[in-house]
């Protein structure tokens, strides 16, 4: 199989394709939605099927537990599919919107009109149901995609792709809006994150390792998620109640997530009384705290912290404690070690809210909440293709509106340039 | 000298200072814009002398008059300095700025606000103007920059940095919020392109090849401005009189810049009609026309196109002419040759005009207007720093919005998760 070309034919019709669906209106996509759904139903046992194949091949390859329940399709994981599909179809059109209409003095009217971005590259490991996601996300926003799933479900993801096809098809769509890369060599993905006439973007989704080997060999724009080491800091005019309250649900809600809290801060004032509390709550639910020298005199029982502690994303029951002289030091022990995708401060005092919210440089800046807050779902966007850890064009949860941009539209009666 | 270590402390600087910007209210951004204005009106000798060096070596160096005439200054120059730095400061401020602001089920109130990037790098060629230029519009956005001009105007440069440094101080903002490369060695430019870690973004202002240079090598992203082959399409029910003015205002009111029209193209039904009222004024312009094969049967003194003038931006008296059958073919044609920077249909029928302004994948689309008008002035951005034919981020003309982004800020009473 020659990949280049076959990478090339893959783009040329995504291109095209990326030109009907830019024309579709609301309801056609949504159809497009629906029927795929209906499709992905009708085809379940196929689907099913070619899963277990995937997970004979992945118990044979010494695939571990995690991994294996990472790939595992179920009627239940179907179903969520399917249900992810209708809740997209219901969430507002992004694409067509005018903004910032006015007259310039010229005669000219203007606006700026949200538009697709073109066509749009995902990259994902081993769950199949990103496949239905992510396909989900950039039809309704009215991009063609080229989709690269794992080689370890390609049987699933395969057998998903057909059923995309055949719903494109009944709702009178190119069945190339969306297209899976069937073959698990390497040098796709190589074209794919080069071929910049065909790719408008490229979302990598899977671990920090995956995302920086694509950004680093990408020519196509990356839209990227890298790490998570987010921060809690308790300020000495925090509600003690909710510094624990908040500080806890950060860290323990659920360990393996980008917006687990890493690191907390506290300022010194009020160290000594909060910390302990904390400290009990997490002895019962068994996280490790790695404090540094300050925290250890107030919690004699903690490891110590090293240097390498306050850049870490943990993904695990650990937290990484600092006593801060106050706000000052906090933002600038945030703005040094954060991966600057979201950080909270607990505070009563409106102008230190603020100071943090101007002045700490991350995705999302919260006051008196959890970091755990930080997705598409709590923010509204319906759903999320990722969570930019970028500063231009998205940052944070990343939903219809990041997958479109916007063009400038001129309405004239004749105008020329004096 | 170490240019590695040397670029290193420059963005430390600028990172510092990025910091502080950010931080900066408008009233102080703006003091300092008219600090710096102060500043070169006092220094405008010095600047002079520096740039009379500059001019000397030029000279020398065999530079040709167009070069020297961009690089050189002189006190209009200064003066238009001057006026642009007091623009920039009467500018909204857009830092700050909130957006979709809303409460969630969960009670945690959210909004967009609109932030600085950090720190820019600008890269840009002869004319010293740029170092003012793009320093107001990086400071009044809230960035640090550092700045790149070409080596054969570096004393110029150098001398204007030496003002710019005098207004931050006068206005109590770091001098290392705008930062000038002191060396022509080459590989500054390289360190600058890739230290990700000090620069969020580069903006490269120059010819096509210096652009396509610096996206090829960068690892930080790049806004780019590559070449504008602006289109205007006459279509079957134009008004013929607004077509003849807009395709001559298009083509000739200037022809070395992004937005005149590079390629005419005219449905058939109203070619024979239209092309020759065009071809005189043409004429009597010295804009050479080079047809397709319908063209040059209607006009048959003008010389035939070949396949690689669809694709030409001659920033020169050429125009390449094709008669199409009609709007699709127009729209095909565009998205194919098209370098997506702006295209205007002329056309008296509103559905056609909205099919234009929704396939055509171009930055600005037009409605009986000339492609003229696609810049920061006309769209009232009040200046530009380029017009970015890239779809992420920003398209179009990129004013001081967009030198910012927006992050996500969370307004919470102590909500977490459940």
């Amino acid at each position: 199989m020659n990949i280049k070309a076959y990478m090339q034919s893959l783009g040329t019709a995504a291109r095209e394709a990326s030109r009907e669906l830019a024309r579709a209106n609301s309801d056609v996509k949504n159809n497009a939605l629906i029927a795929i759904a209906k499709q992905l139903d009708a085809n379940r046992d196929t689907v099913l099927a070619a899963n277990k194949l995937d997970m004979d091949n992945g118990r044979s390859n010494g695939l571990n537990d995690a991994l294996l329940d990472r790939l595992e399709l179920n009627n239940d994981r179907v179903d969520a599919m399917i249900e992810g599909l209708h809740q997209v179809a219901e969430l507002p059109d992004p694409v067509g919107e005018l903004t910032d209409l006015g007259t310039r003095p010229s005669g000219i009217k203007l606006a700026k009109m949200r538009v697709p971005l073109g066509v749009i590259g995902i990259i994902y490991e081993s769950r199949p149901n990103v496949t239905i996601d992510a396909a989900s996300l950039c039809l309704k926003s009215g991009n063609a995609t080229i989709l690269r799933g794992g080689s370890e479900a390609i049987e699933s993801n395969q057998a998903i792709a057909h059923c995309i096809s055949l719903g494109l098809t009944d709702a009178g769509l190119p069945n190339t809006a969306v297209q899976v890369i069937n073959t698990t060599d390497r040098a796709a993905v190589g074209e794919l994150i080069t071929m910049t006439e065909f790719v408008d973007v490229i979302v990598p989704r899977g671990g920090k390792g995956l995302i920086e080997r694509i950004s680093a060999d990408a020519r196509v724009p990356v839209i990227k998620h890298l790490d998570g080491n987010c921060h809690v800091y308790i300020d000495e005019f925090a509600d003690l109640d909710k510094a624990v309250a908040i500080a806890v649900n950060a860290k323990t809600h659920r360990y393996g997530v980008c917006n687990a809290m890493e690191s907390l801060l506290v300022a010194e004032s009020v160290a000594a009384k909060v910390l302990p509390l904390i400290a009990t709550i997490y002895a019962e639910k068994s996280v490790e705290m790695r404090g540094c020298s300050e925290s250890c005199k107030i919690l004699p029982a903690i490891s110590a912290a090293s240097e390498s502690d306050w850049s870490e994303e943990y993904l695990a029951p650990i937290a990484a404690i600092k006593v801060v002289a106050g706000i000052d030091e906090a933002i600038e022990h945030i703005n040094t070690y954060s991966s600057q995708h979201t950080e909270s401060i607990i505070t009563e005092d409106t102008e230190r809210g603020q100071r943090f919210i101007a002045e700490v440089d991350s995705s999302s800046v919260m006051i008196n909440a959890s970091t755990r807050f930080a997705d598409g779902f709590e923010y509204g966007l319906g759903a999320e293709i990722g969570i930019s850890t970028d500063k231009i064009h998205a940052r944070g949860p990343v939903g219809l509106e990041g997958l479109t941009s916007q063009k400038w539209v001129v309405f004239g009666d004749g105008q020329i340039r004096q």
